[in-house]
Order: structure tokens, then sequence, then C-alpha cells
């Protein structure tokens, strides 16, 4: 078992500034699709408390940290109120959004892999775990919202594999013993800044032969 | 932690009222549909029976009430019946079916937080779990049915808000000490009777601005 | 408590058969959807282990199994490389892939039968979780596509009821006392064939009284 390797103060940090980043992007997406304040704000819970959610669920941390911390539950209501009463202004810095969604991925990811070898996962079902804890918020937001889910279709950059990337990164450095905070910290940056050059660079991921883009 | 506030029978009856009501809602919904016997039967199932589902899985319930209590299983199949043989005649008791469906509401709501307060849960929190406990199975009903939840849009009228206030009012009164059969009761009935006065007037939850609705 | 009533190595060389085929029939859909590289490979994973992943949360087995054993996630992966590679082949063997998604069926309604069996579950809840078992995926794999699940409507064969078939005969001997590893094969046998005979007939679910088929 790996202990505790990030300051959990400034893992909780990092956890609020990732769920205020999704939860922006779910309400967002609710203002997008005319929900009223009531979808805006289940829309903005949902996606910045799902994939924690599940990685709870699956490791068996339950009651899930979404349901404790009341922080994490009251973090989704204050992006919610600020789409809510400010969403034409956030339109214009939508590229402000994706970087803030950009960290929360970095940072999930991360923190999903270390919660899941902190249980005795081993390290290959640990980097999914961690993938599945960044990317599944954002996949029930879709799900929700009547879309197909962003990450499968190749109208979007890459999103899985640069969670998936800093999730590796993690359970390697775990296997060779070189997991600390710092290090953790790295992963994250690299998940990030993938993810960043992604959007800059249109980065997509290959068709199957024969498939085109929709 | 608080211990069982409700009579266990009264509880039951109680929940099978609701869950009878929830599921009805789901068979509609598929025969609406066009689904065929299994199709109703399950949409029958996941609506009745996925809040509660839910709620068992985030405060470490398992397994389920849903899967080892065997009237909870029968009930929604009954529902399912029901609705196969006779649903023309449904169709023009859907006013029927909406109090039905309300008063499912009201007492998941309530049953739902009380067990998250029983199980150690904080107020706060139990209070989210209850209201996803009531409204959860809709979301589900709405999801496999290929529709975006009824609870996100301006189209129907408020559901999730009813939901909240009964929770809350539990919650609040488990905090005073004040939580009784009675006043459980109680809570369950403002959630019941806030619904359908939101049914009878045709209250909305506010757009924010630049919305419209659907 | 029933004890392992299957060669824990037969039974696993029996769920990897169905995870592989589960997981063609998944990322056959994401290639048709013209999903990119990741979406198949999420795709083919989340079809092949979403069912066992319910059943594992609903009983308790945390970590499900879809994460502790590493063949389990590996096998999705090799299913998703061999569709990206050779998809337009494939197309010609769709007959092959239901075989191989009807020995899935067979194979998981029994399995998720006997797991819950095992876990103190009772036989007719114990029924219900193994049909889930079998079912989840694919209604997974619909949802994340953006269909409505094939099991629901009147367009696909009967699905569902050879998996209730397979999953009940298992409880039966169970409760009879006649459980072998000869007899959960027979179980899985009898809902092979029927699925079989139902796409080779087109067998299909009655509509209620008033519906058509889509």
């Amino acid at each position: 078992m790996v202990t505790a390797i990030v300051n959990p103060l400034v893992q909780e940090v990092l956890d609020l500034i990732g769920i205020f980043a999704f939860a922006l992007s779910g309400a967002l997406l609710a203002v997008r699709k005319r929900f009223d304040a009531v979808g805006i704000a289940v829309l903005a819970e949902a996606t910045a408390l799902g994939g924690g959610l599940f990685r709870d669920l699956v490791i068996g941390a339950v009651p899930p940290v979404a349901f404790t911390n009341i922080a994490y539950f009251i973090t989704p209501l204050i992006a919610a109120a600020v789409v809510f009463f400010w969403h034409p202004r956030l339109a214009r810095i939508r590229r402000f959004v994706l970087v803030f969604d950009a960290v929360g991925l970095g940072v999930f990811c991360v923190a999903g892999s270390i919660k899941a070898l902190n249980f005795g996962m081993h390290p290959l079902p640990a980097v999914a775990l961690g993938a599945a804890t960044a990317i599944g918020g954002g996949a029930i937001r879709d799900l929700l919202a009547g879309e197909i889910p962003a990450l499968l279709h190749p109208k979007s950059e890459i999103y899985a594999v640069p969670a998936l990337l800093g999730s590796a990164l993690v359970s390697i450095m775990a296997v060779a013993g070189v997991l600390t905070p710092i290090t953790s910290a790295l992963a994250a940056l690299l998940a990030i800044v993938v993810r960043l050059l992604a959007l800059r660079y249109g980065w997509r991921a290959p068709l199957a032969r024969g498939g085109v883009a929709l």
C-alpha cells in the first residue's frame, strides 16, 4: 500500500479547483441546452462529482468523498450560480474554462490513481481507474444532456489519452518507488500540458480504416 | 446515529406505494415509446428501484434492498402487467398516476434521507442523497428511453425542488431532535403538496438570463 | 451459501470468451458510429465489463473483478485492436459475432447468478442479478453510443429472456441441491440455444395492445 503521498490540504485544494472547473463546464452545457436553474445545478454537480463517485464506489470507499466533504458538494453550486448569473460573459472566456478543465483533468487522473493505489489496487487497473475518475464526470454530463460523450468521437481533441498518460506515470513511479508530492505534481502537469497542446494543435485520435470524421 | 424513527412496516408499505407509482410511470413511458413486454418490465423495474439502488450503493448498504426484499422486486412487475394489459384506460387516468408519482417522490425523499442519516451521513449530504433517491429512478427511466431527464429542463414543473424541501426538513428536524414518525410524515406531505401545487399552477424553475424555454 | 461449483480456471476461460465477444460487439458499434480509436477502446471495455461491474457493486464484491484481474482488462483492448485493423472483414462475419455474443450471454447469466448466490443472495434476486450481469454491458454500450438499449424495443430478437431462463435454471438447481459444474454448463447452454433460436426464427417479445413495432 502506498501511504498518502500528497499533503491532504494541497490535495483538497487541487481537487476543489478541478471540481470547480468541471462544474463550470457542466453548467455551461446546461445553459447551452436551455436547461432551467435546477438542470444547471444538477449538471454542475454530476459533472464535478461523477468521476470521483464512480472511483469511490469501485474501490469501496463508501460513503464517497462527494457525500462526506461538504466543500465538494458546495463548490459545484457556486459554479452553477456563477454560470446562471454571468454566463454571457463566461461564453467569451470559453478558452479560460478549457484551461481550467485541463487542470481538472490532470489533477483528477493523478488523484484518482493515487487513491486507487492507496486502496491496494494493482498498478495497471489503477491507471484505468485514475483515467476513469478524470473522464467519468464529463461522460455523465454529456449523457444527461442527451449527447454522445465527447471523448468517444473524433470531433473533439484527445481527452482520455492525457488522462491515461498522467495515471500511467503515477503507477510507474509508484512501482519504481519514486512517487512523491513533487513527482505526483509532475504527472498532473504532464496530463495538463498534453491536453492543452492537443487543444492548441488539434490532436485527434486515429479513426479505423474506412471510418470518416463525423 | 438516528435510530429507526419510522415503524418498519409503515415504512415498507409507503415504500411499496412509491415503487408502484414510479413503476407505473416507467411502464407507461415504455408503452408510449412502443417498447415490447421486456422493455416495459425493465423500464418499470429501473424507474422504481433505480433511486434506492443508487442511495444504497453510496451509503454502502449492500446488497441493496432492491435485491434483498422480494416485494420490492415483484411490485414493479405487477405495475408492468397492469400497464401491459390496460394501458389505454390508464392513459385516461394520467392525472391519477401523477398524484401517485408525487406520493412516491415525497415518500422516497424522506425515506432516503432518513436511511442516509441512519448510516451516519452528515445532515447536508443526507439532503442531497434523499433528493437523489427520489429523483434518480425517473432520471434513469428517461435516459433508457432516449430522452433528456425531465427534471433538467423547463418543459416540466419543478420536481427536484419538492424532493429537496422534504429531505431538508428531515435533516433540520434530525439536528433539532424532533424527527419522529409523525414529523417524518409531515415532511413527506410537504414534498407531495408542493409537487401537486407545482403541477396545478405550472410552477417552473427559472431560466438563466438569455435562455429560452424549449 | 453455495460453494464455488465451477472449476475457477474453467470459469475464467468462459468469462474471457464472453468478455471478448461482448467487446467485439462494442468495438463494432463504435466503428459503425465512426468513433475514433479511443472511442472504440472505451466502448469495448464498457460493453465487456459493465455488466459484471454492476453485479460486483451490488453484491459488495469490491474492488470488482474487472479491476483486479488484468486479463479481464486486457481482453477488451485486444478485441478493440482486432476491430480497429480488420473491421471490414469482421462485418462479413457478423453472424459469427452474434454467435459469440450469445455464448457471452449464456456464460454471463450463469456466472452472474452463481456469484450472487455465493455472496448469500436469495434465489429470486439472484435470477435478476444474473440476467442484469448478462444484459448490462450491452445496455451501457447502447447508451454511450446514443441509442436506446436494443433489449427494450421490438426491433431486436429476445435477449433478456434467454438470460433470465439461464439464471432461473441456476437458482432452481441451487435450491434443489443439484447445481454442479455440469448442470451449470447446461444452464448456460440453454440460454445460448434459446438466444440462437430467437435469432434464427425472429422470436420477439409481445407488444402491449395498441402498440406497433418501430
